[in-house]
């Protein structure tokens, strides 16, 4: 096995982990704390709480709450120049995906400068951040864990993946008790989000031993929780989609992912989709794409979806393709593209800058954007 | 579920990996390093190679191998003594458990003072140790994954287990082309301590899912590879080993060990036995002692050693546990502790000792020194 790398943040994990945060502020040398969230955990009382904490253990913070579903590079900017004029010195974010990526983005202008499309792709951060601690508010993005930061450069329409090592934060705090707080449709986008990165990490070019072990298991919990998390709000069921979303996290930030998300990201950049309502559209069309390259791999994510154990690889396989499509139809979910689209007319621009995002390099199997346009017309 | 934690170093893994060597030293801003081994790394040729290695890219090095197999305390002092004199700010360590956790202990001395005894048991280390980069030699201790360090308190007569979150090192170096130059003997006592570390803290009272999924990963591997690993040095299988014995240390580390890990410890304080040596003799009886407050835990168990997936958990355990005992007797180990001991005369010390290792806190079944004395005189 030729070398390869595997960093996670320190994880507090469990029902009243929260509790813990102004021990780990103290532990990374927090003074002056620079607080990112939005205004759905305003509303559902999660930022009082966590300000109460700080406020409690004498630890003081700046407040930043101007955070879209997919952030924006002029809202890094403004975070970044609101924490250099406050003098702060550690970073906290409570939130799902965009909260976190927010935060990731300010956190990397103020320890390098310029602007954050400058930073685009793999390995382009060359400076320290300030010490992170994030604090998830859905089990799916696991920015909390990963390498990752996806912000929308406006000008462009282009989401952009960040990658680097220094955008693992220094700790993760997962108290489920937040997820109680999301709706039904919050609870399946952000699940979707993990099973994709599970799916996508499990057959990437980068996976290893290590990562292969967290995507099962983040496979095998979602798909048995699903359904009552969702449907019934059930605390152990939501509690096992946490797990299952920090393993699948460990896996696809250590493995990379593919080119489901590479289309998601460039279809995200020009409409404002929900970035987890895209995988029930495209993901099985890119596990059929995908299938002739890792076949075998293909039938173990089968046998964690579907438990068909004595079937050869692809028949396996392809059962739990099947599965999949028929529970996100069970779902009542979007399974058709044109159901996110208005049109065709934008296809073509998607599909070529979806060739340029850095989850297309790890995808198993080679695909061109003609490649991407017979996958998206499959799913149309 | 309660609050639980989950800390590893970062890991890089895989054959030439130990090239990654000097961009690491950088990274955690080495100027003088302070690199511990032993004589049986020099002889392997490791030792040069590493000085090589960090040479060619204008690294200085003190270097330091006053370690025994089990080492003590005066060692640990000597060494923080030389790390002083010589102005050193990181530390690397290559070698087994020994190297490794004299390493930890002169990193304790340097950075917190004092005698090494004086931080016995869990969390009395207060302030930072200097980096510390890991590169294990062994796919066994996996002291460069674990908050674990053990040290011999020579005038006691008593291993000391200390345990901290600042003893996982900033970096593990994982190559198992270094495993190659082992012999079977040492191949075989790191993957039995590996088997063990992972049986122990699957049941711990404080496994999480996190390192539940780590534990049955690494107990498959290892019944699976230790046969072509140490009778024909097959490099696929001690590769195989070394993600097995990296992927046990991630659990153990956090969901901690049990009081097989106690009396070894407690035994290897009076007597010099190779660690490794103890639990071909006391685990299986160990496992029939926990059985009752685990017993579904113990069928998961037996279905990874032996694959019997249609019995009853009982029924399954049992299997488990009878494999395990035939296989060390297949490989022609001690299995009986008068193999071990001279007679029976240490052996209450032994048991009474073991109850206050911090290890016997996390056995899943209560167990006085009478208890343990049962255990031992089962196995006798």
């Amino acid at each position: 096995m030729l070398s390869t790398k595997f960093a996670i943040p320190d994880i507090i994990f469990g029902h009243g982990s929260i509790t813990h945060l102004p021990q780990c502020a103290q532990r990374v040398g927090a003074r002056r704390i620079f607080f990112v969230s939005d205004k759905g955990l305003e509303e559902a009382g999660w930022v009082d709480r966590v300000r109460g904490i700080l406020r409690a253990n004498n630890l003081d913070c700046v407040y930043f709450n101007n955070v879209n579903s997919n952030p924006r590079d002029s809202q890094v900017h403004e975070g970044a120049r609101l924490y250099r004029e406050e003098g702060c010195d550690v970073i906290i974010a409570l939130g799902g995906g965009s909260p976190m990526d927010a935060a990731k983005g300010i956190g990397i202008i103020v320890g390098n400068g310029g602007q954050i499309r400058d930073y685009e792709g793999a390995n382009r951060i060359m400076r320290p951040l300030p010490p992170m601690i994030l604090i998830p508010s859905t089990a799916g993005s696991s920015s909390d864990i990963s390498q990752y930061c996806i912000i929308t450069d406006v000008k462009r329409q282009v989401k952009m993946s960040i990658i680097s090592r220094s955008l693992v934060p220094n700790i993760s705090i997962i108290d489920p008790q937040i997820l109680v707080t999301q709706n039904r449709s919050l609870i399946l986008a952000a699940s979707i989000d993990a099973l994709a990165h599970a799916v996508e990490s499990y057959v990437s070019k980068l996976a290893s031993p290590f990562t292969e072990m967290q995507a099962l298991k983040a496979i095998d919990l979602i798909t048995a929780n699903i359904l009552p998390a969702a449907e019934e709000k059930d605390i152990k069921a939501l509690e096992q989609l946490s797990i299952a979303a920090t393993a699948a996290g460990m896996s696809f930030s250590n493995a990379g992912l593919g080119s489901l998300h590479a289309i998601a990201h460039s279809l995200g950049g020009i409409y404002d989709v929900l970035h987890g309502w895209v995988h029930p559209v495209l993901l099985p069309s890119v596990m059929r794409y995908n299938m002739p390259s890792c076949v075998e791999k293909m039938g173990d994510i089968g046998r964690q979806i579907a438990g068909a154990r004595l079937c050869p690889d692809k028949h396996t396989a392809q059962i739990g393709i099947d599965t999949l499509e028929q529970l996100f139809k069970d779902l009542n979910l979007n399974t058709q593209l044109r159901q996110l689209l208005p049109d065709k007319s934008t296809l073509e621009d998607i599909c070529k800058t979806a060739t340029h995002d850095a989850c297309h390099l790890t995808n198993p199997r080679a695909a061109d954007w003609q490649d991407l346009m017979s996958i998206c017309e499959e799913a149309w």
